[in-house]
């Protein structure tokens, strides 16, 4: 861990000096943070995720990446080495707040120069907080090819968790196209446009089936699983009368999910790395971006149970992904008894909105400031450019610039970004429930700028798309947690203000905004960095649906050279005399 | 052009504003340099080079991209913007020797930073010569994804070509994979290796017939062409009775070529951009990364005549690219009454050895030094590395460092790549008839430097692959022409040198090494610069088969800071107190 840290230190000698000699007096203190060293490098390999062989992007030759598991308050050191041939590629660490680091945020065009072919990048940063956490690729759509992995941080040494259990899994569920992210990307910038469709397979750690079923109704497809394939399901083996923790996260592309798993409740215990308020459920809605945690007793007859993921939010053309939760010494081999638990009707927002309201803060959270000093309304909207299918927020679609914000910000590079502020708000006669009748959008990619600890209200509405229909968003901001002070219907207006949970709001890094629906956050813009406010939805993003929020720039230390070594960062600082 | 001049001379202020000075002083001087300004988005696209729609790399929504036209002494100003979402992107100039120009060679790792997504980069630089060549990515495969177009310099104005002709056709030839390049190289990666097999279609100016013939003998396949689809073929449309110039460019990821226009002869009067001694032939080899000017006479029975490429050099299992000569007006969709050319025997090597030593240099082209002051001999092999099958030159593979060379070695880091110099010879007994007893190789990036205006012999020797045959391998210089002074069969020997033609030998950029054969080339090391000399068959140059040589760097001049703003050269003069 040393040495690792030493290999990057040249930039800021002094800074490192003092880093090693505390990480040296760190380490003789008992409990003190731990360094967890990773060498990974990243490369396309011949994967068949779903029983269909593919080329999926793998972390040192494995999908999904390897399982971070650190303590909170420990270091983490990722060298990150791309052996892809023509293509850049960052890791953002997806809950991980970045306190002191914002250059390790992992968002390309946003927090640091892409890691081109052949070089390394080291991602150092501090776990503050125990959670469920993954991590992902925000570079195109890398994370849709497959660049992702969890990220699990336990309580410290010697602090306890506000719950019991005896054994833990760890769930990533994701959906899985045929097509290459190279083709979808190509079908999302074509006129017209060229939707990717609905996944072929839904995968529960990166293992899904396509053209077979688990599940022995379909015996006429049976997968035949010997145990050994890259698509075989990741069982559950538990003991009789125990209790677990199942965490899980969603890194999927498009889908929204339901979890579940048969004939056995869940009690909910944590959502992105917060404690929420126990509740029990029979189902548990996910969606992009997400982490949930949740107890199971197994107290129920010993047996073989389905575990399954299903599509909401869109009409399901995707079959359940499945596993078994194995008793054991039962063999994992026998069918269940119980068939599959059924996904929710997929359009029954009413029951989703229920379960999304459910999600409390527990007792410990911290609690929102009663009052705002800033509030932004952000309308999202589908519109067209130049014949293009773009998203848009406040007719604004986020076309991300060539030089990363954090750079061009901390140095004052005007010419890197749009300059003028973007829109906080919306023309008051749009009509939430029509297409937009002008359907022409602009691009941009101009900067939220909030004061230095100012309270945020965050104010997601949502609207029509141009087929007429309103679209589940889930909304993910980097860098902090937000408070989800209320789901609303219809068009907010300030009156709203009373239906806002300002008592136990959940602690969120997630979440989501439902059709023809608001949803208001607030959060404090207390952490100095650049960071993406961005619908989770990777096609979205990739179509312009995102902002950028920046906060405390002049307080921003140094960066590291190889963060600023493209575009006018790495032009303009140049200093070819300097050797 | 002045204004795209103007803006990307930031960097070097004094040096522009000279430059443009004699710019405009020379706008002012009759049958002076003309510049030639074009702005061009790279990015994928949808497109049915041979009625199979694929992803496709265009310029301007275009397939190939568009041709470039100057005049001897002219300067061509490309403003490459990058609209690729993840991956970097340069463009090579094939056969321009980049006089002065080292940095604007267009080749990743070597002259340049790639160009990464959203960033604009100037290629600027002089067209010195008249000639046929052409243009390509020079970046992981992105030739074979589509990069490609034609470059065509016109003798200066007031000058005259050797030859007379009345009209001109510019053909540049292709092969074309369904697979997509990167489903490719993961398969060049892979252990085992998945080779990628042989091209679905051969291409003329991007068009092609995969599933259908233009020839009636497969009339149950047949096209139905109407002329406005994709791969309808480029038409060559003549009058009886005039001399016509075609141009014919071979930009092949793979394949060898017999080019043939069904009964007529052809008269070859350039290759490569040198004129050569006129001479007779029915059919044309062409290699990757050579080009031809032929004159044709329309003496025959007015009427259409096939005009065809096939393959030779390995098995063919492609279907003949085939268009047509039509004879004015006769309607070119009528059918020609004679069956296209026969391609010759793939593998009647003789036949080949006898074309290319057909191709003598024009009386006035430059002559060969007598002597050489340095020879280098460079044994071609297959091996393996790590279980990954490579090509190796002196059991060296070629990987390229994240660094190009002609920053770091400009600037003297010596971090960037392997500082020993590369070996020059093999071992005296190496079996060249048998694959090597240790088929293990070494990777390396080295680089043999040679003195300013040395005159250098390299000596191309060929041996068998694992698979106990020996393959055709185009061997491209950049930065230079060579004299080819002679094809050889076995080993080569001190003694051979008596083989060698002083007198006319052929002065190219790119020679063919026959199977179990050898070829000498000469050159002289006078273009300050460092440049790759390389099998131009893609996946063996992505397999390791090239080297880098370099000479002059004391003399270098300014390198624009974009083609240093990666790796070492981008870190290493970073000053962020510049501002």
């Amino acid at each position: 861990m040393l040495m690792g840290s030493l290999g990057s230190c040249r930039p800021v000698l002094v800074v490192c000096i003092v880093l090693i000699l505390s990480l040296i007096r760190a380490s003789e203190v008992a409990g003190a943070p731990k360094g967890h060293f990773y060498k990974w490098e990243v490369e396309y390999m011949f994967w068949s995720p779903d029983g269909v062989e593919n080329v999926v992007m793998g972390i040192n030759g494995r999908f999904p990446g390897p399982t971070i598991r650190a303590r909170a308050g420990d270091i983490i050191h990722v060298e990150l080495h791309n052996k892809l041939h023509t293509e850049g590629v960052v890791i953002h660490w997806h809950g991980i707040r970045q306190l002191g680091t914002p250059w390790a945020d992992g968002t390309a065009a946003i927090s640091q120069c892409v890691i081109n072919p052949g070089e390394t990048f080291s991602y150092r940063f501090t776990v503050d907080r125990a959670g469920t956490y993954f991590y992902h690729g925000h570079y195109g759509m890398q994370r849709s090819a497959g660049l992702y992995g969890t990220l699990v941080v336990d309580v410290a040494e010697g602090e306890k968790e506000p719950f019991h259990y005896a054994g833990e899994f760890d769930l990533l569920l994701s959906d899985w196209w045929h097509k290459s992210v190279h083709q979808q990307e190509v079908g999302l910038s074509s006129n017209p446009l060229r939707w990717i469709g609905e996944a072929q397979s839904l995968l529960i750690n990166g293992r899904g089936q396509y053209n077979c079923s688990l599940y022995s109704k379909n015996a006429q497809n049976d997968c035949n699983i010997k145990g050994g394939e890259q698509y075989a399901p990741y069982i559950l083996h538990v003991l009789p009368n125990t209790t677990y923790r199942i965490r899980i996260a969603s890194t999927t592309s498009l889908a929204s999910l339901n979890f579940a798993i048969g004939g056995h409740k869940m009690l909910v215990v944590e959502a992105d790395g917060n404690y929420v308020m126990p509740f029990m459920t029979n189902s548990l809605d996910i969606y992009s971006g997400e982490s949930y945690s949740v107890l199971i007793t197994t107290n129920q007859k010993p047996n073989n149970y389905w575990i399954s993921a299903g599509v909401i939010g869109r009409e399901p053309q995707t079959n359940q992904a499945l596993t078994i939760l194995n008793y054991k010494p039962i063999s994992a081999s026998k069918l269940p008894k119980l068939p599959p638990p059924a996904t929710p009707q997929w359009n029954d927002t009413d029951r989703s909105k229920a379960f999304s309201n459910k999600v409390l803060a527990h007792m410990n959270t911290p609690k929102p400031p009663k009052n705002y000093d800033r509030r932004v309304i952000l309308l999202n909207t589908q519109n067209k450019l130049n014949g293009l299918t773009k998203w848009a927020i406040n007719n604004v679609s986020l076309s991300l610039p060539a030089t990363p914000y954090l750079g061009s910000m901390r140095y004052g590079l005007h010419g890197a970004f749009d300059q003028a502020n973007p829109p906080e708000n919306y023309p008051q006669d749009y009509d939430l429930m029509n297409p937009p009748v002008n359907p022409n959008t602009t691009i941009g990619n101009g900067v939220y700028k909030f004061g230095f600890k100012t309270t945020v209200d965050v104010i997601l509405q949502n609207a029509n798309t141009l087929s007429n229909v309103s679209e589940v968003h889930p909304w993910h901001l980097h860098g902090h947690d937000f408070w989800v002070l209320a789901y609303g219907e219809g068009k907010f207006t300030n009156k709203d203000e009373k239906k806002f949970n300002l008592k136990n709001p959940p602690y969120k890094n997630t979440a989501v905004v439902f059709p023809h629906g608001w949803t208001a956050l607030r959060f404090v813009a207390d952490n100095p960095g650049v960071w993406a406010f961005h619908c989770h939805i990777e096609p979205h993003l990739h179509m312009g649906m995102g902002v950028v929020f920046a906060e405390g720039i002049e307080r921003l230390g140094e960066i590291p050279h190889q963060a600023l070594a493209c575009g006018l960062t790495g032009t303009s600082f140049m200093d070819t005399n300097k050797h």
